[in-house]
């Protein structure tokens, strides 16, 4: 991991092409940036490239604020997809929460120490419980209860607040609110889940109790990008631990939250450091 | 692991109660056994007693031959689903091949440095692709084509050949051929199948695919006995291996044939130890 | 994991002989207690016998406090090495600590989920930086500085602490002192350390630098009891990350935490349920 | 991984300085090379750069065997290592073997599967034992018994055959024997050697007995490169597995097969798919 000065960070997919290497190192060369990493690949069946290029802004000729519009006419000849963000700038993270403390916790503590390329501006929930955690962090939390009738209207608030914060990244910490389609529709790959099963297997709410019934030897978890349709949106990272006949579901419940938070970070820290470039229903990951 | 003088297995289950293991490790040593190895484990949820004991025969008053007959009595008191094995005794085992090699091979290079406690009388298959693997360690190789038409009757024949040579249990080590019912029931937790997916995700018979489709960040793969329910029998054994965006289908197979025969070597070395009993819909492995 | 009614847990080792579980588990069931957990091995090189049987005390004829002295002539008969612990009494436990966080942060919060089966009494610290993550939790902080000159006499008004307290196992949380032989001698097999990397490799203060140096592409952790040879205790659990080329030493720091706080918290979690019994320089584990 | 059409591959490593990966990328792309696959990496402490590029030759100006002439100016101005392969052109790689048979069946055995890159002109030992493997699959057996006293005129033997055979790659899959400075220096980063331990932990000739005595809960094993210093070469991969008190040190080596034969195939595909940079006493992977 680089120092923290001001890098570039540009993810770009297009149709591959030749020259695209060439011509995107160039433009970053002929106005003065050093690359520092650079991770470039073709889908060999689709043929689609897919790059991460990070450069040194110290002595570029463009400022930030500009390089976006100096960018963009090379990224259109491409057709490409494209995001330019800055390593020194934090990404401003909202996370929600319900009851359970174990990844908002996790998160918190490793923000302290620095691990996070991000700023917090809140934590919202839809319970008043972990507001004492917040409040540890200085970290401003707001309630908004949400119950069938007040739903929508929640929602408009809970989006007016997070605009109002400039937020670019909500983090679910074990939020059990299901978003509605215009809420995901607008932070579209910007709201990370963690579910408590390894999906595609059991998906649902009670993915422990389906395990312990299956019998299964391992269980796992999944983080993954919020889309329309539940529990299938584009996976970022998922890990496993192993279980025995000994653990009854309490126990799994218990083991399962290790991972969870293990795997939510590890998605975070990805999406953070614009590790993640999402192609169709699935992520690239450069690391 | 026990060097390989004769020793007694017994594996039982049963309601709990108290004294089960007093009586049993009693009725041991009044015959002059030493205990090697006891595990024993009560469901604290279901209040069902289970336990895996070995014992050194070298002393015990009562030859192997009678001892089942000897043990019945306490058993029937105690209403135990049990069964007594002999550790110098080998599992008389088919295997079930097709076209892929890479279990099979497995299998029998570690048969060869004695990693199993088994005898292979025959290997059977529905092509007859793998005969030269069977030949150059010695073992007869039986072929059976199979047909929509003719394979009730080439389960009949097969089943008497199983019959004939003592076979007490079948590794289908990538068999692609269903079993009837007819057939799973004969040899009831006998037959242990590998499937190359985390079940219970990835159900069929393309779970590479699948995986790939959806884009995981992990590929399993899970042994179990076979039942008449497809893909539903008692899981055994399961492990992952994680895949990244630039792997392709081919990778996936690459990678899965590595889990596959680990798994299914590691579900097969704990049945001919003896070391799993099947309760309900799940097994108890006791390592 | 049973359920915490008051359960009794025997952890013997002896010379091997004929007739051990009977007669263990007899006087067991002779005074009324139903075993719920039973795990036996002899060792096959050297003939040693190791047991840890778990029983429930509700109908037991003999009061907890009477079991000791009840069980001790068939422990004197078989010249056994052993232990009576109760599963309902929490091990009174001190944490040591110096100014890492990680292990105290990763103790105190699975404490309060109810995951460990122990008091924490107080907190001791050679600085007084983490006095507020102690207060959060509501335990005692003792700061005691140590120079080179008052070392010993912090110790003795350390053990007298720890002896007002009862405490019975320590847990060294990054403490970054080293204990005098006479302190560990008074906590022998009860002092619980976290030593950062793959012991035996890297041995010593510095081994994240070393790691780094020689290149490997895993690191390590590992906890073991603390004896008067440093780093040479007794191994309780051990696990590892893989690193890459792209890691700095501060990634290896960042990484080797989360193995640290899960590794000790494994360790810290077999000692509290008694799962551990110490042979010659080894450990027996029953999980 | 990419279809086996010819492709070019570009390794090169260099102090770090604006505009190298521009200028050879534009080198590429105007000789018209489509790139499949660039990593390119600053050591943000050493300041070093390191990349990896794949590119097409299909329809690249210069024909393959005037590719390194016309990059030598480039890499001359950049004062660089490099190397240039391509992935159509197999690499020579000769294996070299003892008695024990794992690592050489393994790697055989996928050889056959087309799982690696490279041909095998021949297989080395000092003992007959294994010829009849290598009959199985059409590969040339050379036995060279070696002595104190013939060692030096054998390994003269020895490297003639190998330029004879115009071999590239050297795999010790468990050679017992040492090479001299000598031939280690005409073969410098080309030959790969498994050490049966999670090097630098347990360095000598009997780590599995350390690991027992020592009574670790993991052991590993380490592919490096071969070099003067035995033992201490650029680790290539490193990986474990659990082990318990239940197992002896056979059980530890019949683990220890598994973990080596694996790591071992690993290394040499990184090898063969000329993903590896050394750098120092360390190896720059691009995976």
């Amino acid at each position: 991991m680089a120092e923290d000065t001001l890098s570039a960070i540009l993810l770009l997919s297009c149709k591959d092409r030749i020259g695209l290497v060439s011509r995107i190192s160039h433009f970053i060369f002929e106005r003065g940036g050093n690359i520092l990493d650079l991770d470039e690949h073709v889908d060999p069946v689709e043929k689609i490239f897919f790059i991460r290029i990070s450069w040194d802004m110290k002595d570029f000729s463009i400022p930030p604020e500009e390089l976006a519009d100096a960018f963009s006419p090379l990224a259109r000849e491409f057709k490409a997809d494209w995001k330019i963000n800055f390593e020194g700038r934090k990404v401003r993270t909202a996370i929600f929460v319900s009851r359970y403390d174990h990844c908002l916790r996790e998160i918190l503590w490793r923000h302290s120490l620095g691990e996070f390329r991000m700023d917090i501006p809140l934590i919202l929930s839809n319970h008043p419980d972990l507001e004492p955690v917040a409040q540890r962090y200085g970290i401003p939390f707001h309630v908004f209860p949400v119950t069938l009738e007040n739903k929508a209207e929640q929602e408009t608030r809970e989006l007016a607040l997070l605009a109002e914060n400039q937020v670019d990244t909500i983090v679910l910490a074990r939020y059990m609110q299901i978003l509605s389609p215009r809420f995901v529709e607008r932070y579209a790959n910007q709201i990370i889940n963690i579910h408590h099963s390894f999906l595609p297997a059991f998906i649902g709410s009670k993915p422990y109790k389906q395990a312990y019934d299956r019998g299964v030897k391992i269980i796992g978890a999944t983080s993954h990008y919020v889309t329309e349709d539940l529990d299938e949106g584009p996976i970022i990272e998922q890990d496993i631990i192993r279980i025995s006949h000994k653990d009854t579901i309490n126990d799994l419940i218990r083991k399962g939250r290790d991972l969870e938070r293990r795997i939510l970070v590890q998605a975070l820290m990805y999406h953070t450091e614009h590790r993640i470039l999402v192609h169709g229903k699935k992520t690239i990951i450069f690391v």
